[in-house]
């Protein structure tokens, strides 16, 4: 399905105030950007530098007073995502040299913490896709979706004491649950069609049976129809807007809806 | 100056056939990338990677039949380009690491059988982005600018000798007699505004002063206004389109023009 | 000065089981390997990688039983760390980008909420390395260096609290402080002549000045003649050994000393 | 087999010189460096870096006067390269985006105009292995090996002509002609037990299969035990010793034997 995403977020700043954004979707495997807008008011001077993700970032100094960035792109997106039971834990001898760091702890992601929790959620699934399935599910059973009760430094280990979160919080858990059981597994940061309420959303993949397969606890069952804007280890990485002084976020709006198509 | 750049290309398939096309341009640290097309008539799968220049690169197999690429992007770019008299030829234990693969010869630059020209051209010039400036002249002088006397097997040692050629002959003599002087140079492919007949373009940059400038020996003076699509050793690097079988190029359609204002 | 450096590593291994080991020095600018070793007894395959960092990593599968893994190395070290009283704090619109990664909050280091203790131990010093060397001070003051009190869990925050760690634990707080400035900050493991007792050992680098600068808050003045074996963001980047099974660690035995002069 | 290989390169400057070496195997997937020297005489500054291609790159000023690099590496090798008759041509749609720059014509590998002596040689055979074995015996009986009728600046296409050359020739005519076939081919240069007379060696490697294969035209049965110390499109990136000024290599001695065992 093609979508029209965008993303609007309207700032007010005391003074001149480095910013650094993650909002360019990138064209890839599974999704190819057909048009896009990235549009800066008042406009000043912006780079983009490609992180070790992979990842596009802007950087910039917002000027004092209002400002405002405006992302929109129409993204061929897959209809479905891909769900494969039974698809094999991979031999950490077998994982590719590049991966191997989706399986260390990260700042929200005490996977060192946590096997015992895994241990017990997986009981004695077949290794692999099916065990992350099992995580994923009790997520979603066994934590509550609910703003207000985690914020910037709450990590997989406080979600798992205190049962409730956001998005952010459910990717975290899953992921710090995969890499206690040597499965590597990261954030991923996008926006997913018919999202209730609409907003920028958070969920993880999951590398078995060799390659990496999509996850989101939020959801009831497996829904395809997302872009991706970044990968990383976990939230840490993939803030979408970063910011070194006095500036506040007014407003930010974000939308997705089916995009007509695209000619010629 | 805001561009509005766009490029069409048609072809006709005998068969399914491989393309890899570098037809994005990326925002960087002289242009950003306001808005962007980039669509496939009729649609087909398409992904894309970064090559080990940081060029993005888009690979898909065109379908059989008539197939239809059109790229179309608002770009910020600078109005002026860097011009720095005196700017230093920069010692070679003082080059950046990354830099250095522009001193070796490449395919279409064979800077190991260039020097004396070089050297006849520079004279006693002061070492550096004067050298460069006196190379680009002499080409601007004394190679004749005429399409069909060159071909895709042309190099800057025939070039040299023809005295004929285009912009991307211009380019890689430009660079093989910098690299002759052991001044690191690279080929750029791009848009240039106001480029008589509008085509897409090849110019050149050495590294002098500690930093790239951008020189043309097919212009008469410095002219800004220009969108890069990749940077690389030479045209076998930076080629727009590549294509691996039977697959022709009916037409071609490239324009620049100034590009309204883009608001939120 | 030439150090002889060498770790060994006795293990013994219930079963076949994945290490992945970081034990082979690079040379770069700051130090060059003359002479090295690396010995597996006995001998099993054995691959390297490098890590996003530029690390070279050592993939292997123990076998069953014993095994040993034995490295030395002659390093030509600098005898003195680079000390830069004012170098200036770099504004993040002047970052290199490649260094913003070592701004974010991470597994150890939990910069994000440590912001209010950095402020009170930096209180009005120049920006910059003065305040970096305030919080390696305040460290090297204010923690009790002990072993037995801090795990492979303990954070900077949990070391903030407990005032009690050993070198990695140092590490991590300097780490979490600087970044909680907005100062670029990583961790270094290796080897330090003369430590007392010897063993591997971690410090950690800060970016001011436009550079990275040396800092270890174990020690009660700059000491060079260190050997780095890995960069990361903190020590969940930088495990010397990992291992994925059952196996287990017998004896681990480390030395430096001052090396002999090599000759062709 | 354990080698034991080494070289010596005596230089005289005339006055301080830069040199760019490329003397340190790096250990990887094939080979295993077990143990290394690398002695500069006398000493001075050096640092090292890693090329695009992943080569490790020494970069020093030399001394006036005398001055030596030796080098020493114990390094295991595979007695045996693999041989797969059949091994199937890659579709350019299925080669990993990382080895499509080995498809491109590079300085001393005009694959462009090698097209018909390419089909010439593999006539019918099967797309893969196969062609690359056809054209490998091909160079070996066709082409003279004598030295003096080559130099730094024959490319593929003279010797395609000339009908004589040296491993370098040997492996540029391969490469080029594979990659007119649309093969990926890319130059190794290293060590070769028992060859002979014994000097650096240069061969190539062709990716069909899924993965690379070794080729030496040069010689008249496969061999193994290899060094490899460079890979890259042609000898232009894989120069063992570059040099800008005035410096002679007064000797070169290279050397490659059974090592014994070494043990912790």
């Amino acid at each position: 399905m093609k979508l029209q995403i965008s993303c609007q977020l309207d700032y007010e700043a005391y003074s001149s105030t480095p910013l650094i954004l993650m909002l360019r979707p990138r064209s890839g495997s599974g999704q190819w950007i057909i048009k896009e807008e990235y549009i800066l008011e008042p406009s000043v001077p912006i780079t983009e530098y490609t992180d070790i993700y992979g990842n596009l970032c802007q950087r910039l100094l917002s000027p004092q007073g209002k400002f405002t960035v405006f992302t929109s792109s129409i993204v061929q997106t897959a209809d479905e995502i891909d769900v494969a039971p039974n698809a094999e834990f991979v031999l950490i001898e077998d994982l590719p040299a590049e991966e191997l760091i989706y399986l260390l702890p990260s700042r929200y992601c005490e996977s060192d913490q946590l096997g015992n929790l895994a241990f017990q959620i997986v009981g004695n699934a077949y290794p692999g896709y099916d065990q992350v399935e099992l995580i994923r599910q009790w997520i979603h059973h066994n934590i509550i979706y609910q703003y207000g009760f985690s914020n910037v430094s709450t990590s997989a280990k406080d979600t798992a004491y205190a049962k409730v979160g956001v998005c952010r919080d459910f990717s975290h858990l899953g992921i710090a649950l995969c890499r206690s059981l040597s499965i590597p597994a990261r954030m991923v940061v996008g926006y997913l069609h018919e999202l209730n309420p609409m907003d920028l959303h958070a969920w993880f993949e999951a590398f078995v049976g060799g390659r990496w397969y999509t996850f989101d606890a939020t959801q009831d069952y497996p829904k395809g129809n997302r872009v991706v804007l970044a990968y990383g280890r976990d939230a840490a990485d993939v803030a979408l807007a970063t910011q070194f002084g006095s500036i506040f976020l007014l407003d930010m709006r974000v939308s997705v809806s089916v995009a007509e198509d695209v000619t010629v």
